[in-house]
């Protein structure tokens, strides 16, 4: 009580510090209509001038205060990239809360860019959404501060792995699936197995190897380098590098795949090897997108739920946007295998 | 140029006859400004009075001058469920076209109902879009009304292929699929081929067993209705009923699946009863969803080009908002024939 109360006192003391409208138009030398429109993302001012009147809201850390004009019924979703199997089920999660809240998706694609663009931004500034959440996309300190001043919340969707600092995110936990999945195969009986991993910048991939890794050291098996490659994610890799690991003389008897499309690729190298899976190779995935229920045979894989994850990240932001303070800025939802037909125990 | 310019007249002496919005509110018994807010989706009319301007808006034809209020940065896709794999093609195409505009994609869903909800019409009306195209869902009357009277444009893309009369729509050629698909396998040299199609309510299912019939019949084959078949376009049906078709005394050597992921349900039943794909069983899909890829074997499917019949709709209801009249109110783009590893000649 003591401390809620010394807390709430303390965000008065700093509302009253902060500035008005009027006070950084003076500042600026311009009208406070002017700094309005900058506020409101409004396209008639003078770039240089809203240049100006950014950077003094940033320095005094402008805050629009909650209760003035209401947000509107949208909510922005940003991709990196649209062209993923998975973008489909992120959109669902979002879905599933924003109709709840009779909220719309306003959907946008960062074009392959890590942090969207100027447009991205002018136009949430004009739109004043609910609630934003970026998925492996970020922004940068300077749009931060943008929509912060303008009081939008905004939450990283993450199923890479690689948190934002001071960002509240929503992700997976990657090194568990790494794990659970490679004691899978230790547990029925699997002495070589191969973990074909993502690119190495990515977190998430990292995270997936050394689950494998102390899977295998914590079952007191040791580890072969040579068993251990690098891919892309997408299914070529999976072919390419599936191929290299089954012509080995000593061959792996089960691979991790790190992902469904790379689990895929390893299928079509054990085809073109007259191997087959699971009697002649295991093969785990990770991510239970809705095809590996579909092929042949159906793929054991490590679960990302990555619609709760979705419909996590969209209610903390709406949450934030309440002004209620989240019990922690950075969640990781379980993953959790599903045995299909895809392993089976060495011959 | 001549009949131009009778049209332009004719145009002008039909703006001059439409009312104004001050007489639609002398009519009505309420002032401009409420017409104005029914115009705009504002929240605070009352119902009754609500419903009485929208049906003299409707009665008068009354519609919003071009030129006035500039419509927003947002563009509306509707979905009928989103849940389907080639949701995510659909999306790729209204973006494609949408960030080359600077638009943003404002995403709904009907939640399975064929119209969506008045909560997306008063959204809609507000948010005043720049276009609006609906996927496999429709308006029906009332709201075609409000959307014509407010100026908001709008096209239906319907790979269903069940055109709404005098909505513009664009489509695939099922039929043309159909028939291509099944040329393919009796140019192989199949004679027992079944088909399995997709409900029959729907008139782009109806429309690829027609291409198959009339392929065996230009072929001089005759049909044997044992070997065609009612599936529901998914993964269930096509295992179910593929076990059917291939516990059959005299089997089938080929059968046209319907969709991709009947033709993935196939390939289990044939898997489950030791058939090789395509040694035993020659297997031909529809849609050729990116998962047709990286299936074993490699799926031969008939393209529907997604993407470009979205990309195709959006420019449309863009044309559209900008007062350019279509060539054809109906837009059907052609399906190809992608031949990949799941035929060859039988056995």
């Amino acid at each position: 009580m003591d401390a809620q109360e010394a807390e709430y006192t303390g965000e008065v003391g700093l509302r009253a510090a902060a500035p008005t409208l009027a006070e950084i138009a003076r500042t600026a030398g311009v009208s406070t209509p002017t700094v309005s429109k900058v506020l409101n993302g409004r396209a008639d001012v003078a770039p240089g001038t809203r240049a100006r009147v950014e950077e003094l809201l940033r320095e005094h850390g402008y805050r629009r205060k909650r209760g003035g004009a209401q947000p509107s019924k949208l909510f922005d979703l940003v991709f990196h990239e649209l062209d993923s199997a998975w973008a489909m089920e992120v959109i669902r999660g979002v879905e599933n809360v924003a109709r709840r809240e009779g909220l719309t998706i306003a959907l946008s694609e960062s074009a392959g860019r890590l942090t969207p663009g100027q447009t991205w931004v002018d136009g949430v500034l004009a739109r004043r959404p609910s609630g934003v959440v970026l998925v492996l996309s970020n922004l940068d300190d300077a749009q931060r501060a943008q929509l912060t001043s303008r009081d939008i919340p905004f939450v990283v969707l993450d199923p890479a792995g690689d948190p934002a600092a001071g960002v509240p995110s929503v992700g997976a936990n990657n090194w568990l699936g790494g794990l659970t999945a490679t004691r899978h195969l230790v547990e029925l009986g699997h002495r070589r197995i191969a973990m074909l991993g993502g690119p190495s910048r990515m977190m998430c991939s990292r995270a997936r190897v050394d689950g494998y890794r102390t899977a295998l050291e914590t079952a007191g098996l040791g580890i072969d380098p040579t068993l251990i490659r690098e891919g892309n994610f997408h299914h070529e890799a999976g072919y390419a590098t599936g191929l290299e690991l089954l012509k080995l003389s000593d061959r792996p008897t089960a691979v991790f795949a790190g992902n469904d499309l790379q689990a895929l690729g390893v299928y079509e190298a054990a085809r073109e090897l007259g191997l087959r899976v699971p009697d002649d190779l295991s093969v785990v995935g990770f991510d239970d997108l809705p095809l590996a229920r579909w092929v042949g045979p159906p793929l054991t894989t490590v679960r990302q739920p990555l619609v709760e994850m979705a419909e996590t990240a969209t209610q903390l932001a709406l949450d934030l946007g309440q002004g209620r303070k989240p019990a922690a800025t950075r969640v990781d939802l379980a993953t959790t295998l599903v045995v299909r037909n895809s392993t089976a125990r060495p011959r």
